[in-house]
């Protein structure tokens, strides 16, 4: 069997310690966030019925659901009908992303949740997507929501707990940009835009960022149900970004008057309204912005809607919004709701370049390091006092030379090994060596944390 | 859709607020027990190779496995041979444990493990198990594991590290049963049963503790390869369990000079200094004892074995030993390994039912009520200054009279409830209403903290 392949599968990665360790320090960062924000955990089950999953996400996102093989009798009966019908295979599929989950739990235990439910979830998702760079067919998704109330304040309370995460994993310089769907479906409108092409109208308008005013005025007269002209209404309808924060109230206020009465007038005061809860939230500096041409591509939205991002263009770190008719399709009930996800995978990989953030609070602080002839009851007794003292302390379990034991202490990454000979034993202490300088001195037990700090 | 069924699939569970609040704070303490102690994370993808996985639990192991179905034209080239083979189907299964992986990654990183490796792992494994109460088809294990050292310091900084996460989940009263593999082949050797038929005898006399010695002779006795004879000559051989700790070791030294030279007498003296280390390690009330007839079923072990186990008979809490042939079984290197399973969702039930455990730290503590009138930014400007202050607090977010919002707090299942009138906002203060008891008064904001804590 040596020669077995021993990569994860394709697409899939493991998490070495040092990976790891940052990993679950973030998402212990940002749990306690939301816990701060009144927000709790939900877990459940990996796999779920096809049925709950299959219609959900698009054609193409049915195709990338994992689907799990039956098994026994179950498997055979399906193999011996001929032809054999793929659909016979399977009835459970994996968790493709939380949100359906969400649905069928509020759905099912109705009467055992808050009427008003601020749930978060961070639960590994699969998708069966091409494997690239950055994209991975399982990784940890991130949502925070609130569920159950239509009222503004729940949308400002998302957006205060995002910042809130954002800002405990070390992000002091990104921006969240806000526009409402509602706003956008009525400059659709005015423009002249048929309803049934609106979709299609806001996957293009949302790459203004990318591509520019000039390349998504072509793009929308290039599609057939708008035309260059009422593409060139439109763009007139939507306006560029303003300079500062004072120019994205008048833009609002702009379009709350242009507009006639009706959702679309609601909706640019509803966000004027916004700007000022997210002033007493966040304080007077808010890093919030009026983003006229944010669609966010999915159709779900039905209200305001934000995605954060990142200074210096790394991208978008999250994303979310209002979307009033999702949580409801198990129970029936209208269950407006109000969320973000965090792309907790971009994220870390954000916080692993950059350095910004440290997970050393869980890692290793030092090793022990028994000379020969120490008797075994003798290092563990030491290790005892070091760890109820509060040192996060491996032991070097081998008996080695002092030479290789510093070898080891080095290859665990620690950055302190605490020598233990017969004089430290006789003394209460032990000698501290500080493995990138290679200073060293002999230290009361006592003391040792304290001398780890400094 | 609206009758779709939304319970959660067979043999696996939805893990509402209150539990899952429950399951993090004990993950969370168990990791902190680990990191304390060197021990560093590693998470795997939770699909692996079925190659990987098959014939690594057994015939019936490998029909636990879930497997995952082809896509696709993968799918289609399956489907359109004739007969259609299940082997086809499918290359992917999902993790049943996370000892094969452990052997995956050692075989895959040895450059950048260090050479004695303290890993952990918390992840979730799927066992397509019958369904019952207490065994579920998803679970969440957790291992901890020393690997490559055989050295005793390895074995006994086991037993340090699963004592202190038992100690960090509140467990005070439990005791470490303690037995040698090697111990149990030399006695299984002395008493004239032949080595193929060990693993079987070992099978039978684990079961000493629950069906007790008559019934162990019997059972033995009725294996055609032991036979009357040789089951009465072994249970000459395995003590009874001694009345206390000097007992134990008086046990250990007499099985000690009974065996001849060898791995048995090796065995039986490592017993003795495992003892005398653990010694120094736990302190002199150190909960461990021998237990001459514990087996445990694993054909793996090697060495020291030894299972944990709650006082008043509420069974095993965790188990594990020595297996120094296992993680080498990918990378061809012999990988001598130690550790151990908590049986977490066993230990969950009790902390559930014991109560003695409480997730509260991590629970939100207040609802802020704002009375109707109250604009949103004052409401969640006093928010931030309560939570940057240390509250948890979530935060009543719709437009209703002050008796439902109380009904509101209460079915988050917080403690009090901040009630905030146009009074309060001119004095910097909120009204603390406890909700239990009734009582209510008017609290300055900076105070706000001190008063829910007492």
């Amino acid at each position: 069997m040596g020669k077995a392949p021993t990569k994860p599968v394709s697409g899939m990665r493991d998490h070495l310690p040092a990976a790891a360790l940052t990993r679950r320090e973030a998402f212990r960062r940002v749990e306690a966030a939301f816990a701060a924000h009144g927000f709790v955990p939900l877990e459940t089950p990996a796999m779920e019925r096809l049925s709950t999953l299959l219609g959900k996400y698009g054609e193409e996102g049915d195709q990338l659901i994992y689907r799990v093989l039956h098994r026994g009798e179950r498997l055979a009966r399906a193999l011996g009908r001929e032809p054999v019908e793929p659909g016979d295979l399977s009835e459970l599929g994996l968790r493709y992303d939380l949100t359906v989950p969400l649905a069928r739990v509020t759905a099912e235990y109705r009467a055992q949740l808050p009427p008003v439910f601020r749930r978060y979830q961070i639960q590994s998702v699969w998708r069966a997507d091409r494997a690239q760079r950055g994209r991975f067919r399982e990784f940890t998704q991130c949502d925070a929501d609130i569920v159950g109330s239509s009222s503004l304040v729940a949308d400002a309370e998302a957006l205060v707990v995002l910042h809130a995460a954002l800002a405990a994993l070390g992000f002091s310089d990104f921006t969240i940009l806000l526009n409402h769907r509602e706003l956008l479906r009525a400059l659709i409108a005015a423009s002249g835009i048929p309803a049934q092409s609106e979709q299609e109208t806001l996957v293009v308008l949302d790459k203004m960022g990318k591509i520019g005013r000039e390349a998504v005025a072509s793009e929308l007269g290039g599609l057939a149900a708008v035309g260059p002209d009422r593409a060139r209404r439109l763009l007139e309808l939507v306006p560029g970004a303003a300079e500062d924060r004072d120019g994205d109230l008048d833009r609002l206020r702009d379009l709350g008057r242009a507009l006639p009465e009706g959702p679309g007038r609601s909706a640019a005061s509803d966000l004027v309204e916004l700007f000022d809860a997210l002033d007493g939230a966040l304080g007077e500096a808010a890093p919030v912005r009026f983003a006229p041409s944010l669609a966010r591509g999915l159709s779900y939205y039905t209200g305001p809607i934000f995605e954060v991002v990142a200074a210096g263009g790394a991208g978008s770190l999250a994303g979310g919004g209002r979307y009033d008719g999702l949580v409801g399709m198990f129970s029936g009930r209208a269950t407006p709701a109000v969320g973000f996800s965090l792309g907790m995978e971009r994220i870390l990989m954000l916080l692993e370049e950059g350095g910004a953030f440290s997970a050393e609070g869980s890692a290793p602080q030092a090793m022990l390091c028994p000379l020969p002839g120490i008797a075994i009851r003798d290092t563990l007794r030491v290790a005892r006092t070091l760890r109820a003292a509060g040192v996060r302390l491996d032991v070097q379990v081998d008996s080695l030379k002092l030479g290789k034991q510093l070898g080891r202490a080095a290859a665990a990454g620690v950055r302190f090994a605490l020598i233990l000979g017969e004089q430290e034993l006789d003394g209460d202490c032990c000698t501290v060596r500080n493995l990138e300088s290679g200073e060293q001195r002999s230290v009361p037990l006592a003391d040792v944390p304290a001398t780890l700090q400094s």
